[in-house]
């Protein structure tokens, strides 16, 4: 199948917003084996609109749109869809029963614009819009699929995951696609590419690899394609396996899963709780681990100590060690470690030093330069790391290597 | 001017890489007079760039693209710009020298790939790409015209910053654009513009306005456009100066400014530091603070107190007014705000104690529900603020509020 994603906004056109709906759409179909051809943004204008769709209909057999279904007098998609389908809008019971539910649970009443949401083009099937007001629409013409589909995020991936995706998967019952993702931590893609190079060269053909970065993290997505589910689902599971004996020190987690809940749930699961203290990631590491809702069931607090005397009178560095070795270092670190999991008295620690950047780096230790400990009842350990130049990058590679360090500990791997 | 923005990219079309080239380009040339159409990603396919540039040019006398223009062998777009045009490659002196300090600078070696990047279309004229090896190119033809630019978003950037935007005013060098950006705190979009509507319908023609929204802070973007640069600029002084008599506790800054660099701004130039103590936000202050460059300047650190124990033997909160009161409360919230402060020896404190949610909330006390409080040598200024439902928004909510109460204390501003 070939798609073309279209969305519709002037908000789009003027750089207000950046559009994250197609990626995630284009993401979405991709897994499931379609093809897209093209993205387009257009502005909220029924000309636009019409060409749009005829230009697409030239090069694809599905349409995705996305935006202009609101309640107010700029959002003319449905419109336009009407009349480009030559349909007349009908009003929709059970539409409107939903809108109506929808609109007394916010304490608010009915009005022209919301009854007229209930109105839809006739010849389409109705996709339930279960968060929001504005229905989605599934139309066929000439052997082409196109649906309309609200701009607002949350809207547009419930029904694209709970209706449109589905109904699509069923009508290409025979190919299977199943994904596997596979989350390491620790080296840059160009030193994983070249150990993992001849394992991916003996990759099945029914099997693709792709590498998705991001600061701190490196995902490896392996795809398998085919008319087999089990045959597949055993070749896939015996890579994943193949990659667990290649680099089983830097894989962190898996699919979905982000570090930090993956940490929190197996601190969880051990019953342990963790403190941090943190120089250099600034408060970063405690904002990631309290992102995770649920997450104060584990995480008791932390100590950001950006001054020297802060690691001194709150965390009881001792002032030799500082003046000796500086801040950014091992001595330092681990008895930051140390004392913030005396003083919150937590099963674990974390403990990060180092030099952010800009400015405020050295010949001996350049900016990048970062000192993390890890900590339990029994010991500290502690590794120094340099990362890059860019400070937003540097706290957050540092943050996820010290989360990373936390699960080796727990699980008494090798750190 | 009427533009077409097309991005081209495989790793787009996947939904692996979401396209934050076209929103930054698209407001950037709406700040200069210029409109889009039209923006289309497209693959790095010759076929699909041809198709694209003969839609293009139906609509837009300009058209940027982006992409495809690195050394390996799935970036077409310069071969296939060549073709389209009718031109030959030719080897430029300039572009090639230029690449040949690039790679020895960073201690690599010529070869046959960099040579080629030096490599361009006969017909175009050269974009000078100071940070990376890939010129950009200048086409133009039937009075449409044509430019191409890297993927990688910074050399983009510097690209159109310095040159092409530049080359772009001169072309119509009697319209002058003039931006300013207020930015407001501490009221959703809905009661900003109830409030500023006589305001706004009483703006002078050659001004228009924008809401640009974000979690806890929304944007004002006055732009005023004319042929008269001085007069423009004293309308814009006295409607922003208007703006400052109808919302004057409202404004926490101007233009580019972020929040977290306008306190430090205020910190540093006062010399006066701060420390913070946060509950419900997790660090998310102190991590806003320290992404400054600079901050340790007037950052000492912070006490994440997660559990009410921390509360009580780090910040000295009393226990009885956990019991009496819980943890989200008036009392509390200005107990931690005093306890960081003494603790960590500062001028200011900030506290926050709130229920972030999905869980955890009460009838009495909503999920969002959050207490925010500030402190100097002489008072401490609490208040109450109730948020939404989503985790992520309530915390950098609770972060920007807690900032801009912060910034009035500073200012001796009524909070």
């Amino acid at each position: 199948m070939k798609a073309e994603i279209i969305t519709i906004g002037d908000e789009i056109l003027i750089g207000q917003t950046v559009d994250t709906n197609s990626a995630w759409i284009a993401n979405k179909l991709n897994l499931i084996g379609v093809d897209i051809i093209r993205i387009t943004s257009i502005s909220d204008k029924k000309d636009e609109i019409f060409k749009a769709l005829d230009n697409a209909k030239q090069i694809a057999d599905l349409i995705l749109i996305t935006g202009g279904l609101g309640p107010t007098d700029d959002d003319i998609t449905k419109t336009s869809l009407a009349e480009y389908f030559n349909t007349k809008l009908v009003q929709n019971k059970e539409v409107l029963k939903h809108v109506e539910q929808f609109v007394i649970k916010r304490k608010a009443w009915m009005n022209e614009r919301n009854i007229r949401q209930a109105d839809v083009p006739e010849s389409c099937k109705i996709i339930r819009n279960k968060i929001g007001t504005a229905p989605g629409m599934w139309f066929e013409q000439e052997g082409c699929i196109i649906i309309s589909m609200p701009g607002v995020p949350f809207e547009m991936k419930e029904m694209m995951t709970e209706s449109i995706i589905p109904e699509l998967k069923k009508m290409d019952s025979d190919l299977h696609i199943i994904h596997k993702i596979v989350l390491t931590q620790g080296w840059p893609e160009s030193k994983l590419a070249e150990v993992l190079e001849t394992w991916e060269s003996n990759l099945p053909d029914v099997i693709s690899l792709a590498y998705l970065p991001s600061p701190g993290l490196i995902k490896l997505r392996l795809t398998a394609k085919g008319d087999n589910q089990k045959l597949l689902e055993n070749i896939l599971k015996e890579q994943v396996g193949e990659l667990e004996r290649i680099i089983p020190d830097l894989i962190c987690g898996y699919d979905s899963d982000k570090l930090e809940e993956v940490v929190g749930k197996l601190l969880r699961k051990n019953n342990k709780t963790i403190s941090t203290a943190e120089s250099c990631t600034g408060g970063n590491i405690a904002h990631l681990i309290t992102s995770i809702s649920g997450s104060s069931e584990y995480f008791l607090g932390g100590v950001v100590a950006y001054s020297n005397e802060i690691k001194e009178n709150v965390l009881s560095v001792s002032k030799r060690n500082i003046v000796n070795y500086g801040a950014v270092s091992k001595q330092v670190v681990e008895e930051m470690a140390k004392g913030v999991r005396k003083l919150y008295k937590t099963d674990f620690a974390i403990a990060t030093s180092g030099i952010a950047g800009p400015s405020g780096g050295t010949e001996e230790k350049p900016v990048g330069t970062t000192w993390i400990a890890v900590s339990d009842n029994s010991k500290v350990i502690s590794k120094k790391y340099v990362f890059g130049n860019h400070r937003g990058r540097n706290i957050q590679s540092a943050s996820l290597t010290a989360l990373n360090m936390l699960q080796k500990l727990i699980l008494e791997k090798e750190i």
